[in-house]
């Protein structure tokens, strides 16, 4: 059902300061700040061969990643791995009875249609399901 | 400098029950559990495009990865990017002043030369650097 590694996304104080850590120290190529904001972040993104590495800054301290950071600190916030069918994903996990966070897909940075899965249901690891139109006709 | 996600390791308690929720829910396929005596560890894999998913558990609660279990919970535990030329990026990354939990390589999981970078200087993230041959003549 994984087709890839869609990204991995990092929960950082200063998005701009990782991005200017991974381009000086291991030549990344990390592109403009993407603002989410009914997620309450900004976002940059730089790819690493098929997938990308999301470094994640709070906009709100009372938004999703703020609370993360508040009480975790710094370092991996989720996975978000490539499905075909996200509605067909949804559905087979729903009737599994996994816990969903997102039990009918949104729409997260970049316009792509994504859910999340909890991570009491994932062994602790937020995990994010991502349909992207990349490879399709 | 980073050429793919080579594998993204989780802290699991039990590898085997982990490799089945992936085999069942996400038709996974992973392979034979490895022990790694040296870091204490069992290890199952399996493949998500061109990286894999890395299912950690302690064999002693005192190994690392058992005291981060403790610790931290089930969850991430380190990412893996693969480079091209290991001792020259550890090379670089020490003159730069980073601390580097190995400043020579390595081996690991696989018989793969690799050194982890200590999370602190990675924006917490436990980010291991790994040569492998796969793609050398």
């Amino acid at each position: 059902m994984f087709r890839r590694i869609h990204h991995l996304g990092y929960a950082v104080r200063d998005a701009a300061a990782a991005a200017e850590f991974y381009r000086l120290r291991f030549g990344a190529a990390p592109g403009e700040p993407e603002p989410v904001e009914e997620q309450g972040i900004v976002a940059v993104m730089f790819p690493v061969g098929e997938s990308r590495i999301e470094l994640v800054q709070p906009t709100r301290p009372d938004s999703p990643v703020g609370k993360f950071l508040d009480k975790r600190g710094e370092g991996f916030h989720h996975v978000a791995f490539e499905v075909e069918d996200l509605d067909a994903a949804l559905a087979e996990l729903d009737s599994a009875g996994l816990d969903l966070i997102d039990r009918r897909p949104r729409v997260g940075a970049g316009g792509l249609r994504m859910a999340f899965i909890h991570p009491h249901d994932a062994f602790g690891v937020l995990t994010e399901l991502v349909e992207s139109g990349e490879h399709k006709e």
